[in-house]
C-alpha cells in the first residue's frame, strides 16, 4: 500500500508541481498593505486545494488582519487526530534587482524551484495537502483524523492566530501538530526539530534636534538623531558578539548532554558553512559556543534594519533629526518574553545619549519552545521521515522562530512534529528563495507515509 | 549720492523682489542628476540677470559638471577689482512634506522669503548683482571694477569651479573677493566672517554576507553589515563627542585672544539657542568649549545619513548583507586635510569589524580658512556694513564651509569679503529656508555702498 501511495504521488508529479507554481504566483506578502488583495487570493486558493485534496468543512476565517483558513476530515474514530499548520503568507522580496528569475514567477533551475515562499512556507505545506489528496486518492479514506490550520501573517507576527488558538480549543482539538516550516539539517538528512529559539521584535525611534541642521552651522553643539541611535545600539553588543543588556543571559541555560551529543554527531564543517552560507570573510559571535550552539541555543541581539538623514545620491551636509532602527532578540528555552521585553526597554531608556528622545515599539513577541522527542508521534514521524530518506533521522534544534508551536503546546497541551522539509541554503528571506523538488515529492511521501505509521501505531 | 542710490533700491523693491522670485522658482538641485535642465536654466537665468544689470562679457562656461557664469565690468582704470562669488545650485529639498510652502514656489510670509536658495544662495548674491544694477541706472558707470562667477556645484563639492579658478589666475585677477554666502551673527548685528571650517565628506560601505540571511538561522554566527557600521561608527566619538581619531586634534588650535574677546562680547544665550535652533532636549559636544567655540574653532566628526537592511514598513528578520553611510569631517585653521583624510582611512580599517569589509570614498575635501581682518578691503566692507545697519561690525568665524575662500586664497592671493546677509535660523539645508526680506534690500545697498566706499578710498 506503501508503494501505491508512492506511485500515486509519482504519477502525478507534475500535476502536483503546477499546482503549486500557480500558489507561488500569487505576491501574497503579508507585511505590505497594497497586497491586501493577494493575501485574500492566496486565502482563496488555499481553501481551493484543501477542498480538492478531498478535506471537509473548508472555511475562510475573516479576522482583524488576514483570514485564516481552517479544514478537516475526521472519519476516523479511535484514531489520533494531526493537527496541520503552514502559512500562506510570504516575507518581501526586495532586493529586487537581485533575483535571477521574478521572485512570483516560479521557475525550475537544477533541481529547485526559484520563488518567494517556496520554501517558507508554501512549498512545505502543501506537502501535507498533497499527502491527504494522495491518500484518500489511492485508499478512500485517511488512516487517521486530520485538521488544518493555515494562517497569512506568519511573518507579520501571527497576532490572529494567536488569538484563533486558545479561542477554539475543542474546534482545534488534536494529539499532535505537524508542521513543515523548518529545514532538514542537510540534503539527504532528515532531522526533526525539538527546539526553535522565540522572537522579540521591536522598531526604536531617535528624535534630535526638531529639523534636520546644517552641520556646518550646528555641527559640534546640536545633538544628530543618526548617531545617537548609532552610540546606543553600539552599546548593545560587546566587540564579542555577546549581549550587553543587563540580565539578559540571566535564565539561558546550556544544551542538555543528550542534545551536545546529538548536534556533535552531525556533519558540519565551518569553512563550508561560512564560504557556502554566509559568504562572508569571517564569522562571528560568542566564544566558547562552536558555530551550532550559538545559531540554535545562544540568544541574539540583531539590527535588522536603520535608516535616518540623507541617504540618496550625492552629498548634504544635515545634522539629522531623526532615525529609526528594526532591532531583535532571540530567545532560548527558559528565558521569559516578558522579562526580557522589558530589560530591553530599559537599556533603552537608560542608554540614550543626551538631547535625543528615544521610543520603542514591540511588534512581536515569542518565547522559544521544546519538544519532548520521546513523544509517540515524534517518534513515529522520526521512523517515517527516516524510512523514507533512508538515513537515521536526527533530532536538531532551529535558530528561528515559528510563533505557533509555541500556542499549539500552551492552548492545546499537544506537542508539534517540526517536519523540515527546507535545506539550509534555501535562502529563506533571501534573493533566489529556492525549494528542493526532490524534497516536495519526497516530503509528500513522509508525510503519507507518517499519517499511515501513526495511524496503524496508535490504533 | 548715497541716498540716490538707496532711493532708487527703495523705489525698484517689487520688481528687484519679483526678479529673485523667479529665479527661486527653478529647482536647480545639483545633486540630483534628474534635475540637470533646471541647472542649465538657473545658469541661463543667472547669465541674463547680470546681463541686464548692465555686466559685460557675459559668459555661461560649461564645464565636466554644472556650467559656471563669468561677466565684468572693467570701466574703472586705477580702482580696484572685486570678485563677486555666488552659487545658483542648492540643496535638495527633502523632507518634502515638512514645508508650508512648496520649496520652489516662493512665498512671502512675516517679512521673509520661503524657498530652497532663498538665503543659500540665490538670495544673497542676488544682492551683488542688484547693487551693480542700480549703481549702473543710477550713476551710469561702477565706482569700481567688478568681475562676477558664479558656480552650479557649491552643494556637491564644486569640482569644476576648482579647477577653473587656477586654471585662469588672469581671467579673474582682482583685489579681493566679495562672497554672501554665509549669516549674520543675528538679526540687525552686522558681522564679517573671518574663519570658515573646512570639510571632508566621505561615503562609508560595509558588506558582509554574500546576501541578506534570514536572522533566525544565522543570527549569531553571521556578521551583520549595519551592525558592524554601527560598531565602527560609534567608535569615531566618545560620549563627551571628542573624536576618537587618532591624531586628529594635533594641529587644532585654540582661539586666538583677540577672536575670543571678540565672540564673548556678543549676545548670545545658549537656552535660545537650543530652543529656538536647535529644539531638542539638550546640547552635546566637548566639555571645556563654549558653543561659539565648539561651532567655529573645534573640528567635527557628523554622520549625515545612514541606510541599510529592511526599513520599510513591517517586520523582516535579516541580517543585512550590506550598510551604508554618509560622514564627514570639519576642518579648523591649521588642520591638514591631507593628513585627516588619511588619518580618518585609517581609523576606518582598523576599526572594520570582522566578517566584514568596508570602503571609504572622500567625495569632497577642503582646508579651513582664516581672512586677516585689518585688509583694507575688510575694514571698508565693515565700514559700509556697520553704517547700512546702524551699528558696528562684529567679525565672527563660520561652522560651515565656503570652499571657494580657500581657493581664492590660494590661487588668487586675495582675501574674500564674506558679508553673510542670512540669519543663523534660516534654516539651510532644512524644510522652510527662508531670508529676511530686509537683509535683501539692505544687503543690496549695503554692497552698493561698499563699492562706492572702497572705490573712493583706494583711487
Amino acid at each position: 500500500m506503501l508503494k501505491t501511495v508512492d506511485s500515486y504521488i509519482d504519477a502525478h508529479r507534475d500535476r502536483y508541481l503546477e499546482e503549486l507554481k500557480a500558489f507561488l504566483r500569487i505576491p501574497s506578502i503579508s507585511t505590505a498593505p497594497e497586497h491586501k488583495e493577494d493575501i485574500a487570493r492566496a486565502a482563496a486558493y488555499t481553501a481551493e486545494s484543501l477542498k480538492k485534496a478531498g478535506m471537509e468543512n473548508v472555511e475562510i476565517i475573516a479576522t482583524e488582519g488576514h483570514p485564516l483558513v481552517y479544514a478537516d476530515w475526521l472519519h476516523a474514530p479511535g484514531k489520533p487526530t494531526v493537527l496541520c499548520y503552514g502559512h500562506y503568507d510570504v516575507q518581501p522580496p526586495d532586493p529586487l534587482d537581485e533575483w535571477v528569475s521574478g521572485p512570483f514567477d516560479p521557475t525550475e533551475r537544477d533541481g529547485n524551484l526559484y520563488a518567494r515562499g517556496a520554501a517558507d512556507d508554501k512549498g512545505q505545506f502543501y506537502t501535507h495537502v498533497k499527502a491527504v489528496e494522495t491518500l484518500l486518492a489511492v485508499n478512500g479514506s485517511l488512516p487517521l483524523n486530520v485538521k488544518f490550520l493555515i494562517e497569512g501573517e506568519e511573518e507579520v507576527g501571527g497576532e490572529s492566530i494567536t488569538a484563533y488558538v486558545p479561542e477554539n480549543r475543542d474546534k482545534l482539538h488534536a494529539d499532535v501538530a505537524l508542521v513543515s516550516d523548518t529545514a532538514m539539517y542537510a540534503e539527504g538528512y532528515p532531522s526533526l526539530c525539538t527546539g526553535l529559539r522565540g522572537l522579540i521584535y521591536a522598531e526604536i525611534e531617535a528624535i534630535g534636534p526638531s529639523r534636520d541642521l546644517h552641520s556646518g552651522l550646528y555641527g559640534g553643539a546640536a545633538p544628530n538623531a543618526v548617531y545617537a541611535l548609532i552610540e546606543l545600539l553600539a552599546k548593545a553588543k560587546n566587540e564579542d558578539g555577546i549581549i550587553q543588556i543587563p540580565g539578559i543571559y540571566d535564565d539561558v541555560e546550556p544544551p542538555t548532554p543528550a542534545e551536545k551529543r546529538s548536534w556533535e554527531s552531525l556533519p558540519f564543517s565551518e569553512e563550508e558553512f561560512l564560504a557556502k552560507e554566509v559568504g562572508s570573510t569571517a564569522l562571528t559571535g560568542e566564544p566558547g559556543h562552536n558555530v551550532l550552539e550559538r545559531v540554535w541555543a545562544r540568544p541574539t541581539f540583531e539590527v535588522h534594519g536603520i535608516a535616518g538623514g540623507f541617504t540618496a545620491a550625492g552629498a548634504k551636509t544635515v545634522i539629522p533629526a531623526r532615525a529609526t532602527a528594526k532591532v531583535s532578540l532571540r530567545l532560548v528555552p527558559k528565558q521569559d518574553a516578558e522579562k526580557v521585553r522589558a530589560a530591553f526597554k530599559k537599556f533603552v531608556k537608560e542608554n540614550t545619549p543626551k538631547g535625543v528622545r528615544t521610543t520603542v515599539r514591540i511588534t512581536a513577541s515569542s518565547p522559544a519552545v521544546s519538544v519532548n522527542p520521546d513523544h509517540p508521534a515524534i517518534r513515529t514521524a522520526a521512523k517515517a521521515f527516516g524510512e523514507v530518506f533512508d538515513r537515521e533521522t536526527a533530532y536538531i534544534s532551529s535558530g528561528g522562530s515559528v510563533p505557533i508551536v509555541g500556542d499549539f503546546d500552551r492552548h492545546l497541551g499537544i506537542p508539534t512534529v517540526m517536519m523540515g522539509l527546507g535545506l539550509p541554503d534555501d535562502g529563506l528571506h533571501s534573493p533566489n528563495e529556492k525549494f528542493s523538488l526532490n524534497n516536495y515529492y519526497t516530503g509528500i511521501k513522509t508525510v503519507a507515509r507518517f499519517f499511515q505509521e501513526y495511524g496503524a501505531s496508535a490504533s
